[in-house]
């Protein structure tokens, strides 16, 4: 039986091209409408993926709102996508039949550079989204028309193919996405953990982050900071992200088992909401 | 001769309020359209007063992605305001005579319960902004309109007076927020600083954070984290706040200038670009 996924749509995005890149096909994908719903999938599907950080624009607010309260599931997986927009048209049409490109107005903007040099002369027109170009050219039986979009949308809509791929003038993009699971994994040979900490009320103030780290422990690579999910002004939750250092791969589950009981001991709030 | 600050704008927003609550009548101020231009204004003003955080919303990413390259101006401050909201009408009304309130749509909201007490029958209308709501009624003849907004809209606006403080109906909304100073002050006896931080490249990946705070052995209150201003893909800039722990004052700034120039032999950019 096929798993399924929940993911921020509509179809045709990033986050849908990142989940089909860790399921491929063996999955039947569902879009939601938003990240909370997308974590709230979790309730009657298998999976979820929503986006975590971008390259340049930071950390995902609304996906670390949503953990601070996450009920069911736990993170079991990260996908880094290289954001690359694809010049995509009609099956058959070459480069040089297009006179008119269309897709979201940033899209259009991120791929100026490619359009003076490989296409001077063709009109471009904006749509909603990169998803909504590409399904427009889909239903089109023209094949003057290419839509700026992810790679994803050839698989999603009828009838296109990628002409160019990579158009984008800006070369570093990416994007990294949680790849969630309704039930706890079991995979033993995990690298990376999420803990997420919320300090005791009566020191946040003058909260110790390096005593705190101290006690975990262990290698931290990222951490990310949200007022708490309490009406205490100013009280936080961290993401601390852990990862097993090169030296140390055998140890270090027992060792965070023991920080979290530490942190617990000490009245902190301590979950592990990740592990991949 | 008073010194001048720039604020995120316009007139009668809370962070004119901030401003004003740190430097009182001391002060002319001029008001600024966005976050970067006010941080840009110390070029030609002596002062600037931006939000830092809120305790419902978070930090304020427009504000932390100005500090990563501030160029003039260093902190030397920070205001904590309690978000009140104020029903604000023309001088010699009562409280009775109001059937009409208006402001912005949010405020109106948050404000819901206190309306639906103490102006049963009143109508509501919305204004593009609270500071809007009280300029309307500071220009109006009667006394029969209110607006709801912040308490310095009564020093900016004429012929108003406030009816009621704190009428919002959630009571713990803070908004702390950073003063800029553009020249680098003389004060020796802060207790906060904050330092600016982008590890070297070549470990970004697997940068440890607690080796790095273990490097600046100081308390740390607060970790803030935004793509650096490089094109390489997830390397982070930390902005992180470390505070003078109650049982050492005297030693700690030494020990911070030696935590700064371990970082920089290391190779980490490290800066100090504030202290309070």
């Amino acid at each position: 039986m096929k798993a399924r996924v929940g993911f921020l749509g509509p179809l045709g995005t990033y986050t849908h091209q990142a989940a089909y890149e860790y399921f491929h096909d063996s999955a039947i994908y569902h879009e939601q409408k938003t990240i909370k719903e997308t974590l709230e999938s979790l309730d009657t599907l298998d999976y979820a993926v929503v986006p975590r950080e971008n390259s340049i624009f930071g950390s995902v607010i609304e996906t670390f709102d949503g953990l601070k309260t996450l009920k069911r599931g736990t993170i079991q997986g990260e996908v880094v996508l290289k954001i690359q927009h694809c010049l995509v048209a009609r099956r058959g049409a070459k480069i040089s039949d297009i006179d008119c490109v269309i897709s979201h107005e940033q899209a259009l903007g991120q791929c100026q550079k490619f359009l003076a040099r490989h296409l001077p002369s063709a009109t471009t027109s904006s749509t909603i989204s990169t998803a909504a170009a590409a399904q427009k050219v889909s239903k089109s039986q023209s094949l003057n028309v290419a839509a700026i979009c992810s790679e994803i949308c050839v698989t999603t809509f009828e009838g296109l193919e990628v002409l160019e791929k990579g158009i984008q003038d800006e070369d570093s993009n990416y994007t990294r996405f949680f790849v969630l699971s309704r039930n706890h994994g079991s995979n033993q040979s995990f690298t990376h953990v999420l803990l997420r900490i919320t300090p005791r009320k009566t020191c946040a103030e003058h909260f110790d982050l390096t005593e705190l780290l101290r006690t975990i422990d262990l290698c931290v690579t990222r951490i990310d900071r949200r007022p708490a999910p309490v009406s205490e002004p100013f009280l936080d939750t961290y993401f601390i992200e852990v990862a097993a250092s090169k030296n140390d791969t055998s140890g270090w589950p027992d060792r965070l088992s023991n920080s979290i009981s530490r942190l617990k001991e000490r009245g902190h709030l301590a979950e592990r909401i990740g592990q991949w």
